[in-house]
């Protein structure tokens, strides 16, 4: 769970931390942690360096501190995350999009209780300063704000997601850039540039349901390498594979994967690099969470921040931290930026000037950074209280998953297979959306999961409804 | 220039016309026809036919009538129109991607003089309506005006484009119609939706560029049905195409086709939807141009309105009329919207909020009708000033299109094969941007050819650039 490091100061802090896991298992939730004092004189070592064992275990969620009162061992401690599956599936052509669709059409009810979606509550989006940067374009730009913006897009923006590549450890130049209609668009795109129809492209097993019905509209078929929990995708799995078979790509999220909020420890991603090279092929990064780590100080360096040969194409926007509806994500294409511009222009011909030139106003004063300060803490304390909400009100046996960023539980109940489905539909009878966990497969393999967003606030309304979920689980 | 055709009584009328075209050339522009009653007498038919074949005549642009005078020669009677291609060509794959990105790097530029694109200038861009429509709802719209719009897109937009379509004769209810990034990507959806990899589909020769980089990117092949230059497609060859191969669908652009300006007749419209019916295929209509007549009264009924039987699916934007960076486009995708939802999904998740949250505030208020009253006269005289430069400047030989709506020139040259690029070629030495013929055409048919953009008002500067490019037209 904690990464080896080569700072020896560093390293004792997480020596402590690992020394302390048993303490804390062996404790009930609830209970005291021993005292700060009392950690640092048995280890020999200052207080400081005790604390930052605590904040290193809390951070992996099984302890939390109450302002004045020390640290108590959390109430989910004793709740398991969801197994990994066992076996990489059989190349096979996804045909997900009908019950993708229900799903959609279930979310888009004001009514209904929103946990199906993967969305921020409106309170979380960063309207007001977008709203001012679209004001201020709008009265400024003059016809400039409204004409063509050929690809690869507008550059002012694009001097500005260069800017944010290099703050996360990716050089990259403005001209490498080609601007795109959100994430989606960048990662279609990228599956366009890298696929042929009827080829095979990697994914995570689970994986967002978006590149399953993407690749199906593509005619490709997906091989599901299973996703740890915790670390993401096993690459010695997908080792096997790219040794057996053919694979055009794989698709990859390594900074809290959708729907298990799995972060894939550095090394991991060094090594991912290398098989691609060795196997001479591509990976197509989703880094869209990348910007939400429930830790303030830990935003993941990229896959291509490792990426010395043009293997990894690179995918984000800013739909999960800004706004949803702004609809503007990236593409670095790596090598292959001549058919990207050519694709983009037979897509779209252009992307959209206005919201461009908000953004990019909005990125230039700050604001971004400025949100993503507020937003991070916030989205990580709510997803802690949907996690307690859950592990109140769902049965014995259920699994959550921890994640380690983004807004979104993956939850394996002790129900049959194929019981989402029939929960989906228990739910929405009561006006509560939950994605089936199916959907996150081609295989249809997680037919006793569901996915739950935690984008918008906790309140008693959302208390309530997992209340009554919980109990519909019990039920099934 | 005139098709045979199996109906002995339209036979005749097109007989008369023919023998009538000498006596047109021999006559000077201004100067009166021969009365209807003479050529009655002359030919020996009714006054019917007599009108027929002069209303032929006035189709192919050579003589007008005037209320109560009868019928005079035009004054630009002295520049022919180019010459229809004689042959549907078979079906190819086009690869067109290459020689169109020369084309859109050239126009890039600011100091080049955009005659290349098909683009409004500045001053002729809705822009200061826009932008306060796009402010009043930055202001007002709070967090509702950056959450998704999941497809088909925004319900206040789609009601005003059924509002529009009514008005246009197309009886068609909000939840028909799926909003998309510009005209360009409902193209590329009707494609998508009607086609498999290798596939045939019908286009008009010459036709917009940009539909052959689609059918290139969507690995279609395209046959190439002539284009009159005053009628549009032409439906005999249409028809001995239908009859002898299957193809997946007709891209046609009824309504002022880029480049000739072509206008096609309501009776060819009606004629070609019996078309689609007979032969079981399906029709895409880019209506792209359809508000820009040049006649004030004469907004054309879109080839849709005759669709009783979900033949068309129906294309259109703001990107010509309004801004071209709003990039608000609509698809009506008849019996396939269920497809058509699935598909956006996968390329863009959801369509851009704030543009389309101010593009229904601007048409709520009558904004584009006040704009299109302002910018058809305007156009249409832009328009002919060009085309009169272009005949001060060109050499003999030179023919050039008289469009009926929108804003570009297609000129034939008095040039050898291949002349086009080189012409391009010279002209960006000189900062001058032109389209080259060949890329309307995946034959590279018109490589004798070139496109003019009229979207920039006509001023001085214009003027030099046209003779420059005249000047090195007589060189070639």
């Amino acid at each position: 769970m904690t990464q080896a490091t080569t700072d020896p100061a560093e390293f004792r802090f997480i020596a402590i931390a690992r020394a302390l896991e048993p303490i804390v298992s062996a404790l009930r939730p609830g209970d005291r942690m021993p005292s700060l004092r009392r950690v640092a004189r048995d280890h020999g070592v200052s207080l400081a360096t005790a604390e930052a064992a605590f904040r290193r275990i809390e951070s992996d969620g099984l302890i939390e501190s109450r302002p004045r009162s020390g640290f108590f061992v959390r109430a989910r401690a004793g709740v398991p995350v969801p197994r990994m599956p066992r076996r990489t599936t059989l190349a096979l052509r996804p045909s997900v999009a009908e019950r993708v669709r229900a799903l959609l059409e279930s979310v888009r009810h004001p009514e209904v209780v929103p946990l199906g979606g993967a969305t921020l509550g409106p309170s979380l989006v960063a309207h007001e300063s977008l709203s001012r940067s679209l004001a201020r374009v709008a009265r400024t730009a003059g016809a400039a704000g409204l004409t063509y913006e050929a690809p690869p897009g507008s550059l002012p923006l694009r001097r500005q997601l260069a800017r944010l590549m290099a703050e996360h450890g990716v050089a990259v130049a403005p001209d490498e850039l080609l601007v795109t209609v959100g994430c989606m668009q960048a990662l279609q795109l990228g599956l366009a540039l890298l696929c042929r129809p009827g080829d095979a492209v990697v994914v995570e097993s689970p994986c967002y349901y978006g590149l399953l019905q993407c690749a199906e509209a593509l005619d490709l078929k997906v091989v599901e390498v299973p996703a740890h929990p915790t670390t993401g995708m096993d690459l010695d799995a997908l080792e096997t594979v790219l040794a057996t078979q053919r694979v055009a790509c794989v698709l990859v999220t390594p900074s809290f994967l959708n729907p298990l909020g799995a972060l894939m420890p550095d090394a991991h991603r060094k090594r991912l690099v290398a098989l691609l090279e060795r196997h001479d092929t591509y990976a197509i990064e989703d880094d869209i969470y990348g910007d939400l780590a429930h830790e303030r100080a830990l935003r993941p360096r990229p896959l291509k921040a490792h990426d010395r040969h043009g293997r990894v194409l690179y995918c984000a926007s800013f739909s999960k931290s800004l706004a949803p509806g702004l609809r503007v994500g990236w593409l670095h294409p790596a090598g292959f930026m001549d058919r990207a511009l050519t694709l983009q222009f037979t897509q779209v011909l252009a992307t959209p000037t206005p919201t461009a030139l908000a953004l990019a106003d909005h990125l230039e004063r700050g604001g971004f950074e400025r949100h993503l300060r507020r937003l991070r803490p916030l989205v990580a304390s709510q997803v802690t209280r949907y996690r307690d909400a859950v592990c109140r009100a769902f049965p014995d046996g259920t699994r959550i998953s921890e994640p380690q960023g983004g807004f979104v539980l993956w939850l394996e109940l002790p129900a049959p297979p194929g019981s989402d489905v029939t929960l989906q539909r228990l739910c929405l009878e009561r006006k509560i959306a939950i994605a089936p966990g199916s959907i996150f497969s081609a295989r249809e393999r997680f037919s006793q999961h569901i996915r739950i967003n935690c984008g918008v606030p906790f309140d008693e309304r959302m208390g309530r409804a997992l209340g009554v979920v919980g109990e519909l689980v019990r039920r099934l």
